[in-house]
């Protein structure tokens, strides 16, 4: 027995926003595999040479390319599209930038930052970040969903019920994603891959890298769950908490000041040994946000927590 | 050099919600250790004989007993008490429950419900949940803390700037914690003692156990967090993700309703194959609520997981 043979969509196949108007590109069968070019979050205005202002002038009419829409045969509102990622090919760049008015703390950050990241593809290396830290390599997608069946355009910033920009990072290799179908052929899009990130994007930007993705589309007729569901095959990449983590906490009423709150407090932990920009920025490809507990009624806790094996002087952190 | 003796503060220390008016137990010197002995969150109303019918008639007043308070010679507000968390002796028993009107989806579940747990304190045995899961034994501190300084009695349920009832899974032996100092000798109290547990603690209970703690207390001149911080010392127990995860997902404009959306997708899908008072207990004792993005406005994405490895029957799952 053979391996069905691979198709690939090329990148030049983009979109911008979700909209079920849109002619595919490609029609697959349920079970078909498929390889997709992907585009990075900024759609290629981010080159070496690059400086910080660049992230101040942006084209948000750029943002967030995505490859696609493919039309999967027989699929139908109802439906969840079973898709199986397999297997990435990373392009080896990188950025990661502060972009003014974007973020979990951009009232705290207005001034543009960016840095860029040219990494080893192998994975046999980290990725370095100014003599401060090592990212191991953890490749995933940003951005996979299938078309809203209310008429669009639609913005692609905000996920929704059909998945979209979830920046969830385990759509790693080996992660099955069961996303809901809203309109006959399920459009599935993807983009917005990510060489690494932690939980919560903080920034608002991860490892932003072209890639190409591999995956698998297979179709479970009536099996739509209310949001999407995902199962991963094995630990989360690079063995990161082997020395355990570094969390700060934030605690009240309102979820997302928690949120802030543990951020913030990571951010002044960390800017003793670095600029706070790099401090934000590391969190954001780095450091996890879990929700530590939600039952203590009126407060919850939140904590930001960041592997210490990361860190190039263990003493700083 | 021999090290330094351990004194024990026994559990009849007990006192009910936080006070700074409450006479110290006992003094320590900075660089003590100390053991500390306590009760479970139901103060030993759970016991082998109890049924479901009696989580609707705790006795509130007797939730969550603290051992202490415990005077630390020289701390003064605006230090950090350095508490590293050494040893847990567990007792073999707990419990968790479902108690009307408490937890994450107290609508969705009125109904009382209780799981006792009888363990192999060594930890070589997981704790088994009626024949559907097993889980590690993960001991951990529940509510530590020090007393708030603004004039008390204060309720122990909500967790303050000061600690208190954080329920943070990563309060295990390793781990140093530090706390901000509000009143003269900090009144560290300590109770509220987890076999197990999940980032989140959804359905209110966790693992409530009976424990003896030992830590070793420091202080940090001028030294308090804006919030709590901790530091583990390596990976979280019982490799759970060895085998990867089963996660659903909240999408929306408010974290609240996205992790309420979270669990129960999580519960509608393991009650296929148990009753979903099972299900989400098994959440607030294993699942993790994780903030995948909190910057794609206006919608954020939580996860909620739960290690493969732990279902008798993975093909459940």
């Amino acid at each position: 027995m053979s391996l069905p043979e691979i198709r690939t969509l090329h990148s030049c196949h983009a979109h911008f926003g979700w909209d079920s108007a849109l002619a595919p590109v490609m029609t697959v069968t349920p079970g078909e595999r498929v390889t997709i070019a992907c585009r990075d979050a900024g759609d290629g205005q981010v080159d070496a040479a690059a400086t910080h202002e660049l992230m101040a002038r942006l084209d948000p009419h750029r943002a967030n390319p995505l490859t696609g829409p493919i039309h999967v045969d027989g699929a139908k509102p109802g439906d969840a599209l079973v898709i199986t990622i397999e297997e990435f090919a990373p392009s080896g760049f990188g950025w990661t930038g502060l972009i003014p008015g974007f973020g979990l703390l951009a009232d705290q950050f207005p001034e543009p930052r960016l840095h860029l990241w040219n990494y080893d593809v192998s994975g046999s290396r980290p990725l370095a970040f100014n003599g401060i830290a090592e990212i191991p390599l953890a490749p995933f997608i940003g951005t996979i969903g299938t078309a809203p069946a209310a008429p669009g355009p639609h913005s692609v910033i905000p996920p929704r019920r059909v998945g979209g920009n979830m920046d969830i990072r385990d759509m790693r290799a080996g992660t099955v994603l069961w996303l809901p179908v809203e309109v006959e052929g399920a459009l599935l899009s993807v983009g917005d891959t990510h060489a690494a990130q932690g939980d919560g994007e903080v920034c608002g930007t991860a490892i932003e890298s072209a890639m190409d993705v591999s995956l698998k589309v297979d179709l479970l007729p009536g099996g739509a769950p209310r949001f999407p569901r995902y199962q991963t095959s094995g630990p989360r990449p690079g063995a990161l908490e082997r020395d355990g983590v570094v969390a700060t906490t934030g605690i009240g009423p309102d979820l997302m000041a928690a949120c802030r709150d543990a951020v913030s407090g990571m951010i002044d932990h960390l800017s003793r040994s670095m600029p706070a920009e790099d401090a934000y920025m590391l969190c954001s490809v780095a450091a996890d946000l879990r929700v530590s507990e939600i039952v203590d009624a009126p407060n919850w806790v939140v904590s930001c927590a960041i592997p210490r094996v990361l860190f190039v002087d263990r003493a700083s952190v």
